[in-house]
């Protein structure tokens, strides 16, 4: 008797990125980018995404998301989350930077499956919170989140100093 | 001539944080918590930030501010950060997790010096990005750093899951 090693047809794989991923990863970043009304808005390159995901110091990590049809693997989304840190319960928490679907496999539970297993992931690491961002307009999103045991934060609003602003402020207190 | 080794009084320094700083940090941690109508939120031990701070993986960084006050060294805040990651500008920014300055020296510059440092390590390091996050009804910060040249990210929710929801959460993949 012999068993098969091909998964069953439309079966969903999640697995850690590799280097030959970052194409694919950066396609989803801009179609991610696309979807948030920001398409202009990604400069990342593969060099980027390689030195930052696979060198030292290591900045993000990646889940891949795939699906097996017809003896095919067929990239369907990506999770990317990096480590923060919370003073009040002193220990890293993980932050989900990047969650994306293509829009051709949504609604087969993708999604939840990443955030599960990004979830997973901290419990495994003893992160005592699990965070990510939302934009107000995406009511599906948030109602998915909220499903999912996520709370909103409301109170706290992000500040964010770049570009010239930036070097202005660093160059102040010289 | 001899040249005296003693700074001005009055005379502000500031310099990383060393691991015999902890027990300050953690008073300056809960003194913020405080401050933000949580006195009860604190759950980081000493032990805690000693391996995070200054352990392998590394997860914070943390500025003293201390005032030299006829001879003595007064310490009189702090700024703690780590490094996120945008997916859009392919680099790490820096997020400043807290800044605290005590009530008994605000109105000297200290939190402004300990802004425009981070921002200035932010620069040195090609950090595109530098962010944090400010209650809502936190009306004198939120001006604090307009004047700065931070805006503010109103668009994005911050979600959290934690405790009993994330275990939930992490077990329902199974």
């Amino acid at each position: 008797m012999t068993q098969s090693s091909t998964p069953p047809n439309g079966s969903l794989n999640l697995r850690p990125a590799m280097p030959a991923d970052i194409p694919q990863i950066l396609r989803f970043i801009r179609d991610l980018a696309t979807y948030e009304r920001e398409p202009d808005a990604v400069h990342a390159t593969e060099a980027d995404l390689l030195r930052d995901g696979f060198g030292e110091p290591k900045r993000f990590d990646c889940l891949i998301a795939e699906l097996n049809e017809s003896g095919a693997t067929i990239p369907a989304g990506f999770a990317l989350y990096f480590y923060n840190y919370s003073t009040w319960l002193g220990h890293a928490g993980i932050y989900l930077e990047d969650l994306y679907v293509s829009p051709e496999h949504r609604g087969k539970g993708i999604g939840k499956a990443l955030l599960t297993r990004v979830a997973a992931i901290a419990v495994a690491e003893g992160c005592p919170r699990f965070e990510w961002s939302v934009l107000d307009w995406n009511a599906p999103s948030i109602d998915f989140y909220h499903q999912l045991g996520a709370v909103m934060k409301s109170e706290w609003k992000g500040m964010q100093v770049s570009g010239d602003a930036l070097k202005a402020l660093a160059s102040s207190g010289k």
